[in-house]
């Protein structure tokens, strides 16, 4: 089986504050298929027990994560190292979206171990850390409010890449489409419902059919629909030619 | 000017159980534009301390929520609901992620009020709360673990609607990309600097000059770029001719 390019992707966390915000990015790791956290140079303020209690089940890559005393050592075999900003200036003006960069960032994890780097709460990467980085991405955010939480900013990056590998499957709908043979004897049906019942008159058949057409043109008609439509349809006949007025 | 999209959008939070929840979820909307928050039905189990304190600087939107006793009075007036779930079953076949399903549920919301609704932290939404929504998006996830934060869920919803948008403008680098005829000038004088300090001989100028092409042709080259490599070329020509081994 051929090597599944997430695997090479470490995610490192610089100089992190507090570990809410490193349980807080497990979660979303896994979420993404992401499995290997390092944290460079951490700076943490409180105890685990805020990390445990948000990492919830992802408390594996908690436990399973490494530590290096600096950035340099963190990153050291990398092939990539791919810095996230939210400031501009001289060094940061090459900066793509994560959606932009995931695809030539995943051909590189298919050769070699990746960086994707986060920095501090309050101040982000340092210049001289930037300056470090083969890559740097700025995740699209709204100008009134750009400063983003550390663990969100992990989980939109790792969402792109996870997204971007394509081997997400949606579910698909387990019931086939209806053919259109069945969609025109419902039409049929409803027709000759609609006139029986006295909706409309046969003159104005053509009128009202049309918008009936359209309801049913909408989105994924499936055959599971089309049977319960057509049921209606039987059924509104069998009540006027048998109920004679009860049930009122 | 023409109205905003996003304006329309509300996120409905239907029986949410933890106020940290709901400011994480707020700190996540101001980052993609979003403004309006409703509670529906809220089973809210601690007080709203962690909820100021995690919406950080979106406390705007904590304290403009709107709270109705039911989730059909919170979307009544709404032209479309979008209902996100994670769980299968009979009545969430149809869904799709929110990159598929953006752009026609923009186009929704340029024309009335759309609800994006979010269910209980440990339960999601109820198949009748499921059966009431308009449209359903299930976000792309590994399938090792499946469960994502509420607020998780919020960022990233509300990034696609914010992306799908196109508002966003990547700050573009400042300096021009180098012309063809400045790159030229650089491999002729690097050539000439190479020869003279002893890299290479004339014979060998093809075969290396072909790799400095290679080396300065990845990504964008920009004219500072350029500047600052011919830099390098006559510096090192002067050194090799004034400097006589000093600096050693």
């Amino acid at each position: 089986m051929a090597l599944n390019p997430l695997d090479n992707i470490r995610v490192v966390l610089v100089g992190t504050l507090y570990t809410g915000n490193v349980g807080s990015s497990c979660r979303a790791m896994a979420n993404m298929g992401l499995k290997n956290l390092v944290l460079a140079a951490p700076n943490l303020q409180n105890d685990w027990e805020e990390g445990e209690r948000l990492a919830v089940h992802a408390t594996d890559i908690l436990h399973n994560r490494k530590e290096f005393a600096t950035f340099e050592e963190a990153v050291a075999d990398c092939v990539a190292v791919v810095g996230t900003t939210a400031r501009e200036g001289l060094y940061r003006q090459h900066v793509k979206t994560p959606r932009e960069a995931a695809s030539d960032i995943l051909a590189l994890a298919a050769q070699g171990p990746v960086a994707l780097v986060f920095g501090r709460e309050d101040k982000g990467l340092k210049n001289e850390e930037i300056a470090q980085c083969t890559h740097l991405i700025r995740i699209p955010v709204d100008e009134g409010y750009t400063s983003i939480n550390l663990s969100q900013a992990v989980l939109i990056t790792a969402y792109e890449f996870f997204t971007a590998l394509g081997n997400y499957q949606m579910p698909h709908e387990k019931a086939p489409p209806a053919p259109q043979a069945q969609k025109m004897q419902l039409m049929k049906n409803w027709s000759k419902m609609l006139q029986e019942i006295g909706f409309m008159k046969p003159e104005q058949e053509d009128h009202f059919m049309q918008g009936f057409h359209r309801v049913f043109s909408r989105g994924v008609f499936t055959k599971d629909d089309a049977a319960l439509m057509l049921g209606v349809a039987r059924q509104a006949i069998w009540a006027k030619n048998n109920l004679n007025g009860e049930n009122k």
